[in-house]
């Protein structure tokens, strides 16, 4: 199964690669970020301390993390000593953003800082400016945030680091991703599926993932679970979870220095050895599986750190997590903190200037190898467009509306086999879900691709290879974190997902929502591919597995976040799915959710028809309508393929129940169109609302989610008080399709009952409409009680007007 | 570390508990519930099979899972053996709760599921309608679910089992809980982090749990993870996670039922050794952490099912998932069917009314002791009240409203210190957080209780005890999932949380509130307490953290859920939290969310106000008010603490302003009094609306969270139109707390801008109001951008009013 055995390394590594000199400088540069570190959480003035310290020199406020900061300094110069040896193009994922200090420590050092930002100059006065900016009003977040070089990870939320590290590896095979995982972070649910990763990533195809243990030992106020836990188990852990783990461990850093050295030698080599072999297998052969190396560093909390404060101590525990000394009108604090800095050393360090002096700027890689100036972790600038098929060619043809039925996700699928087929040799698109590729009806992408699989393969699977380009794995997060790993990298994806099941990413989805928000206002991050969600199997259409599976409300919380971010897709059929899709892979910088139903239903829109419907957004349905293009007596409006149908199925009740009502029927694809102008770069113009609502007539809404939503979205429109929306309320249960509806007011009856009662000149109808309806419903229940399944009459339906 | 060494069972177990009569009937008995199962899925008519099969006596509809269910039987079948011979007050949490059929066919055979479900008789007309009720409408979903007897999982949204089974154990010395994961579950975050759970069960203290992995080898349409690693990398991963792994594999069913057989002895003996060692050691040390057993039960999924379907291999593949034959136009399938049903040989197992042979029936424990009727799983039933402290006794005492600055929720603290220590001899409450505990300034619990901790202990450590009631754990998944199994059994808690990163568990809030809507409708489901959260750390005062730690929205997600399920709280000082939270620890069988700022904030009322001001849940601040109780021309509403300060900093700016104008200040402390009535239980009537926000006057609403969520509540109210809110607009930084509120413009600036736009009378001011709002902006920003800090009228206002 593996390409050779796992290397039992429990032992530190002990070789010595560094000779005395080179241990002296790399710990040089390591003390000068340290002294940038705590330079940056506490002084906001005398950066070179060349007065003794005072109160003044001292910011006022103290924010920041400092217990994270020196083992990630630490293992940033030994990442430099390896590019610069071996040449590498590496970049670094750090779980512990808050961290971030030290990252902008490192980034200033080795220039990729002051190229991005002018005027923090590496001389006294940027120094200065570099100090102050931190955590400051209008400066610098506190965590390594999209303002950080080199940087495609926050790191806030913990959990997240180690599949975005592996997104960033795939198709990338030159690229070797170091990560620095928390032993916090580690705790988290994410993180802990995310070791799995090492099951999908192709040694001859992919680049390579150097997962870092940063085991410090505690957390805000807690030791950490795998600081406590013995060697042997630790050990175990991962080696079930499939790497060869290195242990570095120390308190002395010339000792830890050799050993990590020797251990990130030994494991580029061993990355080497096992790219080597699955790249130039003679037989032919697919690579197997191999067992990649992993680093577990384990150094105190807040090493080099005042060891004792007020008595407690300090470095090597939970209090060094975040500002060690904070009461500064105790002056023996100013001196401790003065002691700390001068720790550092540093005028050996820094010359006059305050410019790192040469023998130790010569220590970081040059240019693009500079972690902070890795091209790959400012994607967009490596960002190539897709290529595209031509979405009408893969149009459902119908002569009419509703003149078939198929499953419209199906048609999409053979639209992104050709997008997958396209750009097979670009090597930048994949398609990410858990376990549901075939379930959401997108397998015809399996006839030019496989889904990626590097453990065992037996003679009954079907479509697993380490080839494959489609990503399955029954976790939200990791599907979410490896497409925003090859997102930010510069690659283009789609996430297909159980609508209800979205969920699960809620908070992965913000924070990469903020990321986005925030990279619109950095002049050097370019654009990368929109975030893609496709939502199948949604809440309409999962009678079948019950009440669980049954929650439309991501769109709610997709709403929450900046307009300039968010858009939500809900075409009603299979060609206004294909165009909302076409546009979602050429557009950039948003977070596009699109929800599309996976069972057969009826299709309205010719290709043409649908490509304009989707341009505009929201429009009249003309030969659904019995208006005759001016002044209906009732708006029915729908946004989604179910309340589509029941809508459309709601108009030729009326038909009936009211031959000479005048019905405008308005289809809503992209809901951002509802918002007040100025809040949603797509919402309609005032007049153009008006024009397709009306300002004074019943609007009977069918909603796909929650109806909150509408509101929430149209509050401020001029008729939005005769706004009457339907959508889930939050009843199912395993039922049929149609019950679905029924349950929640949603059903075409209902729908047409609303239009009557809010129609004054038909209030003579009214009673006998709803004496009907209540009959209707108890034939409905009767005869799904008795037969299982829906009433032929619902069960069959067709459009017949027009 | 550990009590003993661990034991390496790699090889099957092979010992033999069974005698051949025994291990006959235990698969009879099997045979009944795959039997039973295989009908739910199929037959709505012919349950015995007394005539041939035919198309009409299959469901038109076919729904259900087949893949998992025999894999479950077979275990439960064990678990019963074990229960009898040792007495045992057993549980089971099952992970793929999709396998529905199998609980509801076991609960059936021993009798539970008639005793609640009286219509469901043990004979043929009641296995007819058992078959009948499955998955249809108005009948019983198809996952395990509230409607099951013995469950509290429903196993829907995977990933959740083991939690659960750990919250089920904690605090329940003599209970087992069985809990059955999926390995397809085995592969989300939420599981993965899971099995750490073990590192916070005290066995002196604690129930057991006993992980079974029903390794199946397969997902929807994939294989799994675990399925496809090496035996050895399995033992290592479990042995890692601190388990000893118990591997039970074959096809077989008789040498699968020894082994099985053998594996729980020994797992048994195990658990009570372990209990055994930790519940009578001599020496009065604290229990040492176990290496508990753990089940790896390797089966073919869909086992006994079709072997070969038209051609394809079914049994031991993914294809086994679902319905494995479906096609019954084709008579063939129909004798399939017929065949795959015989081949249990019913005729065997049940008489000829249908009732389970004596022989086998006397298989099932008895009473309480079936699983399905064990009273943890109706955890209502055991439920004790808490003894609540008087929290009038830890109210802060103020002269006046704004009379002195407290941090609430460390007033919280004291009082949670005073729940813990009146409940803790009774053991049925525990505090959950991730590592917040005393970020959020609750550390006084620590006076009276530990965190709970059964790793490594060293000197250096503060509050870690394996006698500990507080569970910290860097994984929100792990704090929700252990308190939801704990409220499900019957006990109390709460959880606290950073705001923005309690979106992490959105789907599992979910499920919960899913599950309690449900059970309203279940009478022998008896109310089990609240689920409360306590989101503290919130958005307005994470202006040091920066943007990944600002977000509001879990209130709008909350918001969607039924209405008389959730409770959203906004206390603005200490009293109105203390009042809040007794009032929600006192409830039951909702989730109550209450936000609550940690920083030093002005207190504004004293205990009996505030107590009366919550149980009204909004209201008049007649104190802060200048008309004088009647005819306002703007209200000042605020909802939340942070937007009530600047609320009541806003009316004392007006008086600057424009002295004359008559404000009332309105405050909300329960949101859902917004909602319309008849939408939620807690809405405000119409009249009452109108006292307070009037019909035709501006509101200034300033709130906690995003605007739309108070848009959204409110926007049937008569004055709807007039209502401005202001709140949470998706802007943050790394930056002051005053800042904070500027970028979102809800600083008491703007608010008092607001107030004299909106009012006629005093448009002569508004220029200049305007230019003086513009020149205080100005100068708040140069302010801090100079001095890194609030500007002093900000960062010293006091309320002066009154």
């Amino acid at each position: 199964m593996f390409t050779d055995d796992p290397v039992r390394a429990a032992k530190p590594a002990t070789s010595m690669p560094l000779s005395e000199e080179l241990l002296w400088r790399m710990d040089a540069y390591w003390r000068a970020a340290n002294y940038l570190t705590v330079g940056q959480i506490y002084l906001q003035d005398n950066p070179l301390l060349e007065v003794p310290l005072e109160r003044r020199h001292i910011k006022p406020r103290l924010l920041g993390h400092w217990g994270t900061t020196t083992g990630l300094n630490f293992i940033y110069v030994h990442l430099n000593r390896l590019i610069k040896a071996h040449d590498l193009d590496m970049i670094y994922v750090i779980g512990p953003g808050h961290g971030g200090p030290g990252l902008v420590a490192q980034a200033y050092l080795e220039g990729s800082y002051t190229e991005v930002y002018p005027d923090i100059e590496r001389d006294r006065h940027g120094m200065r400016r570099l100090f102050r900016q931190f955590s400051w009003p209008y400066g610098v977040p506190s965590h390594v945030a999209p303002e950080t070089p080199g940087s495609i990870h926050e790191g806030g939320e913990l959990g997240y680091s180690l599949a975005h590290a592996y997104g960033a590896a795939f198709d990338n095979p030159d690229l070797i991703v170091a990560c620095i995982v928390g032993d916090g972070e580690a705790e988290t649910g994410a993180l802990a599926t995310s070791w799995h990763s090492n099951k999908f990533l192709n040694p001859a195809r992919d680049g390579a993932v150097l997962p870092i243990l940063h085991l410090n030992g505690y957390k805000i106020a807690n030791p950490t679970l795998l600081a406590r836990i013995t060697p042997d188990e630790l050990g175990e852990l991962f080696r079930g979870y499939g790497y060869e783990p290195l242990f570095v461990e120390g308190d002395d850093p010339a000792q830890v220095h050799r050993q990590l050295a020797a251990a990130l030698d030994k494991a580029l080599a061993r990355i080497h050895g096992i790219q080597q072999a699955a790249r130039h297998a003679t037989d032919g052969q697919a690579p197997a599986r191999a067992r990649w190396p992993m680093i577990v560093f384990r150094t105190p909390k807040g090493w080099t750190g005042p060891k004792v404060v007020d008595g407690l101590p300090v470095e090597g525990t939970w209090r060094a997590h975040q500002v060690p000394l904070k009461d500064f009108d105790d002056p023996a604090h100013v001196r401790l903190l003065e002691d700390w800095l001068l720790s550092y050393r540093p005028h050996e360090l820094f010359d006059a200037d305050g410019r790192l002096r040469p023998e130790l700027a010569e220590l970081a890689p040059t240019g693009r190898r500079r972690m902070g100036a890795n091209p790959h972790a400012n994607g967009g600038v490596l960002l190539q467009p897709l290529t595209l098929p031509h979405f009408r060619d893969h149009a459902v043809r119908l002569a009419a509306p509703g003149g078939l039925e198929v499953e419209s996700t199906r048609v999409l699928g053979r639209y992104l086999r050709e997008v997958m087929r396209l750009n097979a040799q670009a090597g930048n698109f994949r398609l990410f879900g858990p376990d549901e590729t075939a379930s959401n009806r997108l397998q015809d992408v399996f006839e030019v691709t496989s889904k990626a699989w590097m453990a065992t393969i037996e003679p009954v699977d079907e479509h697993l290879s380490p080839q494959g380009r489609v990503m399955e794995v029954l976790s939200e997060h990791l599907c979410q974190g490896w497409l925003e790993g090859y997102l930010l990298t510069g690659r283009h994806g789609l996430f297909s997902c159980y609508e209800a099941f979205i969920h699960i990413i809620d908070s992965m989805f913000n924070q990469h929502a903020k990321w986005l928000k925030t990279t619109r206002h950095i002049p050097w991050r370019a654009p990368i591919a929109s975030l893609n969600y496709l939502l199948s199997s949604h809440v309409w259409r999962q009678d079948h597995n019950g009440f669980s599976h049954q929650d439309p409300g991501f769109l709610d919380h997709v709403a929450n976040k900046k307009a300039d971010v968010v858009r939500i897709y809900l075409p009603p059929d299979a060609n206004c799915l294909l165009s909302v899709a076409d546009h979602c892979l050429r557009s950039r910088n948003y977070v596009n959710v699109i929800v599309a139903g996976k069972q057969p239903e009826w299709q309205w829109l010719d290709i043409d028809a649908a490509a304009r419907h989707c341009s505009t957004g929201a429009g009249v349905w003309t030969w659904a309508s019995t208006d005759e293009g001016r002044d209906p007596e009732v708006v029915m409006a729908c946004a989604g393929d179910v309340p589509t149908l029941e809508t459309l199925a709601a108009v030729t009740l009326l038909r009936e129940y009211a031959p000479d009502l005048r019905v405008r029927v308005v289809n809503v694809v992209d809901l951002m169109v509802l918002q007040p102008p100025g809040e949603h770069p797509h919402a309609l113009s005032d007049v153009d609302f008006d024009e397709l609502f009306t300002r004074d007539k019943p609007v009977i809404f069918a909603f796909h989610g929650y109806p909150g939503l509408i509101h929430r979205l149209a509050y401020r429109r001029h008729n939005h008080d005769n706004f009457h929306v339907r959508g889930y309320r939050e009843e199912g249960t395993t039922t049929t399709p149609f019950d679905m509806t029924v349950m929640n007011n949603l059903d075409r009856y209902q729908l047409a009952l609303d239009a009557i009662l809010r129609v004054p000149r038909l209030s003579a109808l009214a009673s006998d409409a709803t004496d009907r309806y209540w009959a209707t419903m108890e034939r409905h229940r009767l005869y799904i009680s008795e037969h299982g399944e829906d009433l032929p009459e619902v069960a069959q339906w067709r459009w017949t007007m027009g």
